[in-house]
């Protein structure tokens, strides 16, 4: 189960013996074997020919919540792909409730020629688990059924009410997400939400995420003449597709790296001085974290750190372009057509309705005459922040400490999620337990799980319980 | 034959009688059923699955020389493509000889869904022939064929020696042909080349083509990151392929439409005070000619004329970009990779390996440091130029002036062939007898030839053979 000989489970093993310990020693195989079950659905929700296997993948989710002993399970239809609930409402009416959150789906594999074993046939090499979705985020839901599950299998009884709400459409930018939450709100009030889809430093430098980027992307589709126009016959003369899309990308930001849309920081609110203490403790290894992402320069915004740029800066990324021949060799045209795909990471407080709204005038500023244009908008998630004064935080910092031995830093995740709405419409503080680590490869070929993190995140979510119940009646564990 | 009640052939017929004009009375059923069989051959060159049709078309050429009294018909084998020779060489030793040059491979046909009628399934509708290869090239290479053919059966004899080449690789850029001419410039020697695979400004406006723009066309391929990274994790710190490919492929002009590579412009040669009055009166519907185009606009270079822009000017053009996510919907990436291709188009006295000096030292000036990148050239075509003041173009002139009632405007075609090579390789001036009209929709669908064209193609090429031979010995016909 562990790799090293003093692995931070053999010293958790010896010393300090967490609830859950004994549950984790003896259902390792078959928790593994239910994990590699459900790595195996490739529930690509980007992808409109995957959308049975999503669904494939919302009913072994159930099953998994059933089996743990999760009650009232059952799929909620979206007009896309389906989310999955489970509860377990037995502590008592006085009793806190906290709500797990999580997703079944995944991102696309392409480019597959990369993937060194296939990423819907999970192997773990070296205690890491390879597959898509290993780390995002079905291993991370995983470990919080399983404590579920061990718990009411060895307490019979958990101390706290428990809902589960696991998606199916993260990935593509939870379009129904929150008209489900507004749907679905009594059914789904909680004191606190719990979100297993982030990461921490490093397993010796603990943290947890205290806020999220938002996220708003857009399509641009261009059209330039009625069809593609021989090179030779027209060429020189008529607008040309790809050119103009080729400039309307590389105008996204300036020299000094800074997002060119006007008024696009107007709403960025400064750092607080606990998260900028934290954010300047991290330790950080720039050329380790260059040799992860397999760059070979740095770039970004100018006057902020790595760090900054890609926790508490909002970005603009150029995700996609695709216009003319793409094929072997060389056609001699001048393209009719081009799209661009264009991301913005949000944070505080800016929000996706306001950012669009400057994206169109900026596209609209920057398309000559006689091309036409159309946006597409891609779902909109504003970004998430969590005080980090909160009780439930500082429950939430007790049991990593005590399952990863050291106090937890507090960081921004650079990612986005429905986590800004689940707070929003629940009118709960959202706790990020999170496991991953810097080199799992989320979204990219070769995705990864380190297998000593699973084991840890389902210790520490078996403890999170108990914590966060004792903290609402102020008990200490 | 003739869809109005007084079409140049009805005054051709009435007056002036062309030597070929019973022939083509007596045999039009006969040639348009040729026409036919030989357009309904896919020889798409582009497409590798193609490569039999492409075999079955060189050996059908053949076999139409053949019939048409020339001699020594065999295919000449390339490592792509065969191309088709033949000649006819009993005028005597001291008789002239023209090397006849055309092409029997076609352009792909997609997007099929926007043909009329089937691409290899040819028709003919109020006096147009619509087909893949109607006019470019296999209608202008058989009334060439069939030329020789009327005089031989007609007088028995041609005024001068003739040789055929059709070759199987143009639309693919000809990228054997040079080596080709090369091993075979004995068999192929003569004093004169005639190129059917142009056209002219209108059927009133007659014109001859006598230069004929360069290619090549370069792809570059970026590299910012060892794999595509989440735009979340990594976003706003790394380098981002698709924006250095963006960039890239912007620059490729100024705001003036001006290729920026350093030094492309030095080695452009003025335009010639016949060609510069003959382009000014080329009749320019500046409506009619967008509307051809399927624009709303026009760009291009500051201070030139469309004729200028696509005939005269060198161009520079983004053919294609690709980079990052192009599927439906959104992935949150920051692309790893990107391909642009850039096509540029080359006048006198411009030529490829200078320009590709040029375009290595501009990539390498507008890629930042920590993106790699590799260039691949596509072939290179320098661009063709037939002085106006040749004999052998005062013979062409005054043939189509007999024909088609008016004497030719010179002009230069901005498309791009073997043109240069046939002449620099065999040492001779070469002539262009072409009939495309400007909306006959080459390389596009619903490509077309108008019958009359052919028709009157037809009789000036038999014309011809003997106004060339006359203009050599100094005789008038």
């Amino acid at each position: 189960m562990s790799p090293g000989p003093r692995s931070r489970l053999d010293v958790l093993r010896a010393n300090g013996r967490p609830r859950l310990m004994d549950y984790v020693g003896a259902e390792q195989d078959r928790i593994v074997a239910t994990l590699f079950e459900w790595l195996r659905v490739p529930s690509i929700s980007a992808d409109p020919a995957h959308a049975p296997d999503v669904r494939r993948c919302a009913e072994l989710t159930a099953s998994l919540m059933s089996d743990a002993g999760l009650e009232h399970v059952e799929l909620i239809e979206t007009p896309g792909a389906p989310a999955v609930y489970g509860d377990w409402l037995h502590a008592g009416a006085r009793a806190p409730t906290a709500l797990v959150y999580g997703h079944h789906d995944v991102q696309p594999v392409d480019p597959l020629s990369l993937w060194q074993t296939p990423p819907f046939d999970p192997e773990i090499r070296g205690g890491e688990c390879f597959a898509r979705g290993a780390i995002d985020d079905k291993g991370q839901v995983l470990y919080e059924i399983e404590a579920v599950r061990g718990l009411l299998r060895g307490e019979g009884s958990l101390p706290m009410n428990a809902r589960f709400l696991v998606e199916g459409e993260e990935e593509v930018g939870s379009p129904h997400f929150e008209e489900l939450l507004r749907a679905d709100r009594d059914r789904l009030s909680c004191d606190v939400v719990v979100v297993s889809d982030t990461g921490m430093v490093s397993p010796d430098v603990p943290s947890t995420t205290v806020g999220m980027r938002g996220l708003v992307a857009f399509t641009v589709r261009l059209r330039s003449a009625r069809a593609d126009l021989h090179s030779g016959m027209f060429g020189g003369a008529v607008p040309n597709a790809a050119l103009v899309a080729a400039r309307l990308a590389g105008a996204l930001t300036d020299t000094d790296g800074r997002v060119t849309l006007a008024g696009f920081y107007d709403d960025v609110r400064p750092l607080g001085p606990v998260e900028a203490a934290s954010l300047a403790a991290v330790p950080f290894d720039e050329r380790a974290w260059m040799e992860s992402a397999g760059v070979t320069t740095l770039t970004g915004e100018r006057g902020h750190t790595v760090l900054e740029q890609v926790g508490t800066r909002p970005t603009a990324e150029v995700v996609g372009i695709t216009s003319g021949y793409g094929g072997a060799g060389m056609k001699t045209i001048v393209p009719a057509t081009a799209e661009v795909k264009i991301a913005f990471r949000l944070v505080p407080d800016q929000h996706p309705d306001p950012v669009a709204g400057m994206f169109g005038r900026w596209v609209d500023g920057h398309v000559p005459p006689g091309v036409t244009y159309e946006i597409e908008r891609e779902g909109g998630v504003s970004p998430a922040l969590t005080p980090t004064d909160h009780p439930a935080v500082g429950a939430l910092s007790r049991v990593i400490e005590r399952i990863w031995g050291t106090a937890p830093l507090y960081t921004r995740e650079g990612g986005s999620g429905p986590e800004e709405a689940l707070g929003r419409v629940l009118g709960a503080p959202v706790l990020f337990l999170g496991v991953g680590l810097p080199d799992d490869r989320i979204h990219a070929p070769n995705e990864r799980m380190v297998m000593d993190q699973f084991w840890l995140g389902l210790l520490a979510a078996g403890e999170l319980w108990h914590e966060l119940a004792a903290a609402a009646t102020g008990e200490a564990t």
